[in-house]
């Protein structure tokens, strides 16, 4: 069990479950889009929200997000230590450094004073590709170069009389990051933030997290994630909800089961399951609603049998079961409009 | 160590290295269309393609495809035992049956005695969603379950005398598959054809395969794999090659670094990501070509320099940097043409 810390109303550590964060990436000196950005991700289910205060002239426009956000706000800053100082004053409900470019020791003390009257919690953000100097020039492997990195920072955190800290150690190579994450959770009682950096565009971004997230996760380790794609950030949310979801059979949402097709598939089901998809974009069910969509008689009733609500073509027919009800056949045309229906019926009840 | 197999020319287990399946999903009866999809299918880097007999009428249509395939082709038969002997007659490189629904042992030996004739291996693939009804009555979990089948079936083929034997395991559910597959790789000698069936369409279906086959993989499970998805079989094998390519730092491809941008970035990244992507779309390097696109100074310059070749955007140059050369400065909107250039030399070169 790692130490509780909060962002926000969010827990993080101890027994709160494995929390879902993303970035902006308007600019930040645009507080409309931003906060529209913002209300979009939270409408995703993202539930802690980053905003980057690249200079001066980004902080009243970052106050202003953060008085409205209806996510909690973490400040990412670099370079500039008292930008960061700045950010704690402007309401931040924690803030994301990294060692490799925040600057000297006597700045650094005045953050970390800053942020533990106001009880803001720290991340500290290691990235492969931005570590110090000094710490490129130690004789380590890639994930090892980080953890001493993270190591050494914590140290100084701890001296400070500092603890609310958050660690996270990413790299743009899956191995690299799940090495070092493994190394990092046996040497620190502060909770993992987990990600692959820069892993990418939506597909192979999404591939990469779920090769490093998905592997943490199932071992146990990590706290909070962010998938972080070359794309929309609503997908870097979408993304880490699947991630979830898949892993954890009692997270609330919609499970979608479809079959692949084949040469044995006689309706267009990719465009039927493109049509269901489409449909309940968005909805967030209280609890896990699992839904098949099968196109023949191999898998088909087998699946649609063991999902809450099943569709099963054959020729020209759906067959929908549901749990303690007879099949429901229906003409193939008509059969996703009311495979609809029945889930919305569901989501309303859970 | 796994048992060697051959499928047509492509060896699976022993020391051979993960190869990449998918399946076609025209209608088998149209030759022509099927054909063109295993032609795409081979352009981007599948081994091996499986089709679907559904019915007689396939079977000379079959027997053509086979013929003019440029890649191994494997039969897919369920139900009917008569339609895997004639398979297996028209040319089959290998042979998928599903031991929930193939029919009655007498049937399946006269499949096993002329699959051994002709030395055609076959994969006993088990399905949770198609699982045989005695199967389904037993009092055991869903992974299990799927073992006690697989071993019951390997049981009988090994009765036979036949060894050429691929298992599969495959359930929609990530934690299942996982499970399955650990059982059984500890208690048979067969090569292992990893798969999360009916995992979803492209992005969801991405991740579940991501989370599943790439959890096995990292722990030594796995010789051969199939990433089955509601979508376009070419993604199939797309999102086949992101998986290995980011558990393999060895394995050839061009492997993107791209930044997730920020309130920092000063340039449209994402767009310029794209165009590279889609300049790229289907090189094949001999050997790991590694590219980044990052879009501010923070991890720009250390990603960059640590790609073979690397572009930073500052806000209206980029800085190509490329091993062993000085860095190059390029105007932002020419940026990407001259990365695709250089990384057009580089493939060539490879």
């Amino acid at each position: 069990m790692k130490r509780e810390i909060f962002i926000g109303p969010v827990g993080i550590g101890g027994s709160h479950p494995v929390s879902i964060q993303s970035m902006t990436k308007t600019p930040t000196v645009d507080v409309v889009a931003t906060l529209k950005q913002i209300r979009g991700l939270d409408t995703a289910g993202c539930q802690i929200v980053r905003v980057a205060i690249p200079d001066r002239e980004s902080l009243p426009a970052f106050r202003r997000i953060v008085a409205r956000s209806p996510l909690p706000v973490v400040a990412d800053v670099h370079f500039d230590a008292a930008l960061a100082v700045e950010a704690i004053g402007a309401g931040a409900h924690g803030l994301r450094i990294n060692p490799g470019n925040i600057g000297s020791p006597t700045k650094l003390k005045e953050i970390l004073r800053l942020a533990k009257e106001r009880s803001i919690p720290i991340r500290i953000g290691i990235n492969a590709g931005s570590l110090a100097k000094k710490t490129r020039r130690l004789r380590l492997g890639p994930a090892e170069r980080m953890v001493h990195s993270a190591l050494e920072q914590i140290k100084f955190f701890e001296d400070q009389g500092f603890r609310d800290i958050k660690i996270s150690l990413k790299s743009s190579d899956v191995n690299d990051t799940i090495a070092a994450y493994e190394l990092i959770d046996q040497r620190c009682p502060y909770p993992l933030h987990l990600g692959v950096t820069e892993s990418g565009t939506l597909l192979s971004g999404a591939i990469k997290s779920a090769l490093g997230i998905g592997h943490l996760l199932r071992k146990g380790i990590g706290n909070t994630i962010r998938v972080s794609l070359a794309a929309d950030p609503l997908q870097e949310v979408i993304v880490a909800r699947h991630i979830l979801q898949a892993l954890d059979r009692n997270r609330a949402g919609i499970e979608l089961v479809a079959c692949p097709t084949c040469g044995r598939t006689s309706v267009d089901l990719l465009s039927r399951v493109r049509q269901f998809e489409d449909a309940v974009i968005g909805w967030r069910p209280r609890r896990r609603i699992k839904v098949a969509i099968m196109g023949c008689e191999v898998n088909g009733p087998g699946e649609a049998a063991d999902a809450d609500i099943g569709l099963a073509f054959s020729r020209r027919h759906g067959l929908i079961f549901r749990t303690g009800q007879l099949p429901e056949r229906v003409e193939a045309k008509d059969a996703v409009a009311r495979l609809v229906e029945l889930v919305r019926a569901l989501v309303d009840q859970s």
